[in-house]
């Protein structure tokens, strides 16, 4: 019997990118079923699928969800372990991709929504780390082309689909990602060569878009 | 060549009793020292060691350090995988076990530092969600004997280290764990029958005392 794969996403979502990315990578047949209305709407199949946190994305395979983007990834790579590797199989270089994960978001995923949330001087205190984390991010990096090393790895699909909403930050956060973090935006856009990532990522005038509609959303505007 | 392990952590982390009960439950020989006051006067060691968050528990295996408690558990289950293996074989299983480990580390634990760091109404919130999700907990424990089913598991070393925090919130909560949470409490006192966890974690009076001091720092008191 094939694999019967469904994932439950809304479009602007970093973390729905994680697990679009992985499927793509692995060449899994799946069918996208977008949430339209995620904040005031939430569709019953997602209630039902993740009743805990309520949140897409929801990967349900053969009828059994799972949720949270980063677990998705790591079950994608272990159910389908030949194409595409994302983890080392390293414990060592395991433990180094997980704490990289873990960083993004702990750190980089809470910090960067408090850029949308907030005003005044917490807004700017928000842009000030948000840029102090892409670069401890950008100096891990190095000078590799991927933080998988020479392959695009795990924890390249847990930060790429920031890349598609830089735009969005530098735009309402007054700075340039070119200056701030050049090293950062070359990967980005050594990243986005791959048909799994381009095809996941949406238009970045989109995402600004979208911003302007949170902002509005939390009273910000 | 033997294994060379050493354990920096301060005695009242929950993070810290994770990694301490995982050497435990798999048999390893470790170095334990505790960083007196990881507050105010981080060792050169730690800084060196955990460049990126400064924080205990930091676990050193040959000279090489692994830094974030959920990771280490994972990484000490592969290193050595032969006894008391934490995570279930089965990537659907796996995929649960890890749902939940980053259901109490994103939500339990901020929550329940929230609950020394706050007063006032905010204070009544958190100690209000914090029990909530106690209970979604305990629902998702059912009647197993352990969150790993018949056998003490991941998430069991990841959520068990509360267990002897509950006496803190009970007093300052102003609550009864015992008429809230009766299921948990016995999955605590299960636990408690484990070597590996009866040897990490501190006495709960001495865990009262470490809040009183925490909420003079915070000029909670």
């Amino acid at each position: 019997m094939a694999d019967e794969v469904i994932l439950l996403n809304f479009w602007p979502s970093i973390f729905g990118m994680r697990t679009t990315i992985a499927l793509e990578e692995k060449g899994v047949k799946y069918e996208y079923r977008e949430e339209e209305d995620v904040i005031n709407n939430k569709t019953r199949l997602l209630l039902e699928m993740n009743p805990v946190h309520k949140k897409i994305p929801v990967l349900i395979h053969n009828g059994k969800p799972v949720c949270e983007s980063i677990v998705q990834v790591q079950y994608i790579d272990e159910i389908w372990p030949e194409k595409n590797p994302f983890l080392p199989k390293d414990p060592y270089q395991r433990a180094q991709a997980l704490f990289w994960a873990d960083f993004i978001e702990k750190k980089v995923c809470v910090c960067g929504r408090r850029v949308w949330t907030t005003k005044g001087e917490e807004l700017e205190a928000a842009n000030k780390e948000f840029l102090e984390l892409l670069k401890i991010l950008q100096s891990e990096l190095g000078d590799k082309p991927y933080f998988g090393g020479d392959k695009f790895g795990f924890v390249d699909i847990v930060l790429i689909g920031f890349f598609c909403w830089f735009p969005a930050y530098e735009k309402f956060g007054n700075y340039s990602m070119e200056s701030e973090c050049s090293k950062l935006m070359a990967w980005g856009k050594r990243c986005m060569q791959r048909d799994s990532v381009a095809n996941s990522l949406p238009d970045p005038e989109r995402v600004i878009g979208y911003v302007l509609h949170l902002k509005k959303l939390f009273g910000l505007e």
